[in-house]
């Protein structure tokens, strides 16, 4: 769990940056910002649900009354009011907003935030410019405290044990799906609080989309298999891919994984502080375009990885961010062959101060099973 | 499988929509929109990833390119566009719009549309006016198909069976979140594709949050516990809550459960075409209210159901919304004593000619175990 001077001591930062940036507020949104500051989590909803941080005042809930008792409960801020599903949201935000004389300044609001809640905003505050929180809480949330190393390896931990218990399931006649109700049960009955994203299972042609939506078909003998999976633990995420071949398996697949093993190997053996996030893609990419398969490698090296499982700093080609010990990403290289199968293999990593560290000592070859 | 076409159909009503109110395109984002119209199915995205219906044109996708394969595997629709992760989106957006003559029209957009992606809209568009998709959509979506109410109903058979399976599972000593992990397997397992919301196992104190977040507590003699799960199937979401009693449990307890269930009693039997969605809230909240606890009934009586786990019509006093055949929402009045319990009980129900089914059988009464 994440303890209340932990949450101090972020605010400290946060509010270090809203007074260099001149940012008067924070208007927090349901998403990876609201629990890093606050502590509450819930999924995006279709009521408003709001945590208002003054620069000067104390932050202030302004929540459902469905959930005001919870929040009241979970989360370090004592100041929650609460609205019913049939009262006017619009007005209350105005009259607490013209109590907190919220006007004429700089407010920040969620990467995530739905039009339709910051219409309501638009309607109950006048003559203020609004920004996006990731211009300034990026900075502090891409490099990750001891504790949130912890968070992320406990999640890896789940993760593993999910991989290995579904890798030992994996064979001819087993639908996707059934392996990704094993994947997920392993991870759920452990502790944690479900898959930071819908556990992919890609087998056969589908393993050629990034993003299969695991589904109902059979494997067969010769697949290749993709297996991309992730738990959350006390919120924090968890992200690992491995590919597996089921019975006999053409040269061009192996030829394939060699290729990806090296880029994945090459990018690793780039990280450390100080060097661009855009030349870990670079490194990568080389290794991909240099054997004449650049096409094929259709999406970024990789992603940062937290509260979010999509986060900064992203391992694409143009972005000059340098990495930090404490930051945490994936370096996730693969190749996909349009209606014939793909391979990717992927494992998150801490910089450390002279390079990175796998969260995961799971074996990184290719996985064949009879 | 939803088949090309029902896709046709719902294409045919909503472009008639559009005629009727003078919309020119309509720019839908991953959303239960996106899936009604076109199939796609992808939780929101960092990346945009488009897929615009102009009146007059064919629809058109504009997908990350990671996506562009599964995409055209996927959808009836034919033109699929992709941009990579290093590309300008404004600048290729801006093209596609002025080769599909996109301005000084009305454009629909989905109501989850983030702000960051409408800025993306409001850069590459011009002179044109935003209005949300649920003004006219809502319309065509609240009233189900046949085979609508057919994945309705097979996602309520997965959720009976892992309601079942957890209170045969429950009782002291085991964890919330072991009782969660149970329930979901059951439910993929079968070919569900997920819980259609994070399964509520609120026990003890916890069952006073209607949204309680399953976590770690130890279940305990005389503890009173809500599980609320639902499952998706062909994306189509089931709902339902029970409340179960461990050992010794007071007469309060029971008191309590008889009064929600009386409330529960009084919405169903008001339920048939032509009558408000509003009228039913009160139905159920005069029960409520004239015993004394009207305070402790926090939420509305319920929300419509379909790709979304929230859709209209939601059950709330000031809804004058008309009940129609086909329609299908939950039923789930709850009394929460803060510190204490709560109960609540719910079905998903669908409108006859003549009033209401529910979609499961399962008991309604207050469950008690050893």
């Amino acid at each position: 769990m994440i303890e209340r001077k932990d949450f101090k001591k972020r605010f400290t930062k946060t509010k270090n940056l809203m007074n260099q940036r001149d940012i008067g507020s924070i208007f927090l949104t349901p998403s990876a910002d609201m629990y890093y500051l606050t502590g509450v989590w819930t999924s995006p909803l279709e009521r408003l649900f709001l945590c208002i941080v003054p620069i000067d005042e104390d932050p202030l809930f302004v929540v459902p009354k469905l959930y005001e008792e919870q929040v009241k409960k979970t989360s370090w801020i004592e100041n929650v009011r609460a609205w019913s599903d049939d009262s006017k949201i619009t007005t209350q935000l105005g009259n607490i907003v013209r109590e907190l004389q919220i006007q004429k300044q700089k407010i920040a609001i969620t990467d995530s935030l739905l039009v339709k809640h910051f219409k309501i905003f638009q309607q109950s505050i006048s003559n203020v410019e609004f920004i996006y929180t990731s211009e300034f809480l990026n900075h502090i949330r891409m490099c990750k405290s001891e504790n949130e190393i912890k968070f992320i390896q406990n999640a890896s931990k789940f993760a593993e044990k999910a991989l290995d218990s579904i890798i030992s399931e994996c064979k001819e006649g087993k639908k996707e799906f059934e392996l990704a109700a094993l994947a997920e049960f392993e991870m759920r009955k452990r502790g944690s609080e479900g898959p930071s994203f819908e556990t992919i299972v890609a087998s056969g042609s589908n393993s050629s989309f990034p993003h299969h939506l695991t589904g109902r078909r059979t494997i067969q003998n010769g697949d290749c298999i993709i297996f991309d999976l992730g738990a959350k633990f006390d919120y924090y995420c968890s992200d690992i891919t491995r590919t597996v071949c089921i019975g006999k398996v053409s040269s061009k697949i192996k030829k394939i994984y060699d290729l990806v093993s090296r880029a994945y190997q090459e990018a690793i053996s780039n990280v450390r502080p100080g060097i661009s996030a855009g030349s870990i893609d670079k490194a990568a990419r080389k290794i991909i375009d240099e054997a004449g398969y650049g096409e094929y490698f259709i999406h970024r090296t990789g992603h940062g990885i937290g509260i979010d499982i999509h986060e900064a700093p992203y391992i694409h080609e143009t972005n000059s961010t340098k990495l930090e010990a404490g930051m945490t990403f994936s370096i996730e290289p693969g190749i996909y062959i349009p209606n014939r199968f793909g391979v990717r293999l992927e494992n998150v990593v801490v910089v450390t101060d002279s390079g990175c560290k796998p969260f995961t000592k799971f074996p990184t070859e290719m996985i064949f099973k009879s």
